[in-house]
């Protein structure tokens, strides 16, 4: 497999944006609606994502210990088709995660009723929630929906399913693209949603793939996880991992290529295009969050050397306050990078933000500091260390932490 | 070594508070004077402490790989006199971090100068500074200020030493304990700064102990390591680590005491006592801090997993600003102990906040929820989280996150 080439492009494959989001790919129908689940009368908070016929499917599930019912439900439908379906029915406003055997039985029903209703296995469906953790789901209400939406199925209404999984999330995220190929063309869409928590413990990121090639289960998966490390896995807000996060890839089948291990690059191109406008659309509806971080680590031994340095410097409150203050303090990258678990040597080390250098051989250049707090000024920062040990990169992205943060999340519930 | 039941306490031997701080036991001297490195014109900011005799010397370095000038020599110097030592130099108000061979000449100038003062050798000294990385020492000011604190060493001045070590600490952190032991009395004195940051970049923890039990440098270490660990290392205010972050113990020998294996319980008791009330008032005086939160683990398998639990919870920032709403939001807690690495089932795992049961079963007690947000509404908060897995116990100590942090750490200053 060639999936360190696919980063640097390939000639003979272009990647383009495309209109529309997950029904872009030939194929697939969607619906958004409102059932009952969120307080507001009229906000969309079921959708059903569905295939026309039989789609290879490849799903990536939370790897924390607490797993709510809907993902519990899922991996074993997923495991019992070994890599097909036909839909994805999700719900926002209730997570049904910690709510016991009745959590199961209503995570079932849901797969039972959309079956039901588009005419498959109950197997063949896969079930999301998301929203408030340990409340039931209002079943009835989830159930009238299913059926309301299954009668509006739609290739049109992409924008609707989008909006439908939303829980407070500042904007929908949908995005799609083309990939040419010399075998022809096909399409990637996408939704995700993530990161708004107003309610208390909302159970957060879920993200969906759609394509019209044709693809094996076992290659959908690949791409699937190839693409969610440098993407949907290379992102956090503030260090925390939900209990209903997962990610769901469908294809088609429906367009004239078919992907094999020797066009699989390009499939995996456009994955990573379209799962990384939707993860840094996440990051950007961070919450409070003002500014997109790019924390790149360079000269690494080791990728995930690399990776475990990023991501120590990207959950630094203090470097995510100091961001938000436009305030270039290297000082607090070095000591992120320097409690991180990887061994490098310090004197060797280098910090630029913004790509102008502000420590390296184990002191400061201050006369650069006003220049870097300058690029810190606007909306999309950049903090790169060198480790100067090694060769490899990697790269995390992150929000600043501000006021916003704690208000939304300090908000009195009870 | 009884290093388990001295948690228990012993039927012979008494620990109770005594008047003072760092020069509480006989033997030392101290001083705290301003010599110009803070702003202020009257801000203490060097402090010495002295033993009037060779006494026992056991230190605690940060794990940062950027480590502090002043870090590199005192473990330099207590490694040449293999644990003993007859001063200790402190400066607030500049980390000399991250300041290259010249930030290494500043502190063995600081070492030398005291040394000459008090009349020992410079490996006799121990050097400690806090305050802003990546900046340059003041170091005639340094030496100025180190002559005058020579000349004003007193058993009277703890409090001044206990200001001058002070970054933006909100108020000074010393106490003392009287051991009453079958083989006589002796005290155990200290103090500690640390989580004030509204200067960037603090550089942050440093605590000091004395006794004046006669004391072998390897049980001194031993007491040391042993108290530290389920205090000044049971605390989290934000989950970094600083690059100057040290903790020294001193034994003057000046009491009729000598420790030795038999007794040894009862130092670290009075080590324990006096450590937890230091590490205590650091979260405290932590950034932007109302509440302390105690988070206990137990019935984990290792007291690693039962601290490892413990530590995601305390830095989890959706269970600190819940806390911070007076949220009894126990899906968070679960959420955090989930991801943490430490394997258990979560049926089998319970939740108490301020000893009322929220969670049980994998189900809510929603009943609850009032009970607990009143105990949460306090200024002492304290989590219980049961994984049913085995029987050992820890607890971290940290405080909530509020809107004042972001503030204090985001603050611009360029």
């Amino acid at each position: 497999m060639a999936d360190a080439a696919s980063v640097a492009g390939r000639a003979d494959v272009r990647v383009s944006p495309a209109t529309g989001g997950i029904t872009a790919p030939a194929g697939f129908k969607t619906a958004g609606v409102h059932c009952g689940i969120k307080a507001s009368p009229t906000a969309l908070d079921l959708a059903i994502l569905a295939s026309d016929k039989h789609a290879s499917a490849a799903a990536l599930f939370t790897t924390n210990l607490a797993q709510a019912a809907p993902v519990l439900v899922s991996r074993q439908h997923i495991e019992q088709t070994r890599g097909t379906a036909r839909a994805v029915v999700v719900n926002s406003g209730c997570a049904n995660a910690c709510t016991g055997e009745q959590g199961l039985a209503h995570a079932r029903v849901m797969a039972a009723e959309t079956a039901a209703a588009i005419g498959c296995a109950p197997e063949e469906v896969l079930v999301a929630s998301t929203g408030v953790i340990g409340v039931t789901l209002k079943i009835d209400r989830v159930i009238a929906g299913i059926r309301s939406a299954a009668g509006e199925l739609s290739p049109d209404h992409g924008s609707d399913a989008a909006r439908a999984i939303m829980t407070t999330d500042p904007f929908p995220k949908e995005y799609a693209v083309t990939v040419d190929t010399p075998q022809g063309a096909f399409r990637i869409g996408g939704m995700a949603k993530g990161s708004g928590m107003i309610e208390p413990n909302m159970a957060t990121m879920l993200g969906f793939l759609t394509t019209d090639a044709k693809v094996p289960p076992a290659l959908l998966r690949q791409a699937l996880v190839s693409s969610a490390r440098d993407t949907f896995n290379a992102i956090t807000v503030d260090g925390e991992c939900s209990t209903n996060d997962c990610l769901i890839a469908m294809a088609s089948g429906a367009s004239s290529v078919a992907i094999d291990e020797a066009s699989y690059p390009a499939l995996l191109d456009g994955f990573l295009a379209v799962s990384r406008e939707l993860a840094l659309g996440i990051v950007r509806g961070g919450e409070g969050a003002t500014k997109l971080i790019a924390v790149t680590v360079t000269n690494a031994r080791t990728i995930d050397a690399a990776r475990q340095v990023a991501r120590t410097i990207a959950n630094s409150p203090l470097v995510k306050t100091a961001v938000h203050g436009a305030d270039p303090n290297w000082g607090r990258i070095v000591a992120a990078a320097g409690r991180s678990g990887v061994t490098f040597d310090i004197d060797r080390a280098t910090v630029h933000v913004g790509g102008i250098l502000l420590f390296e051989n184990g002191l400061p250049h201050d006369d650069a500091t006003p220049r870097a707090a300058e690029h810190m000024k606007g909306t999309a920062v950049q903090i790169e260390v060198s480790l100067g040990s090694g060769t490899e990169t990697a790269t995390i992205w992150t929000c600043d932490l501000t006021a916003e943060y704690v208000r939304i999340n300090g908000e009195y519930r009870t």
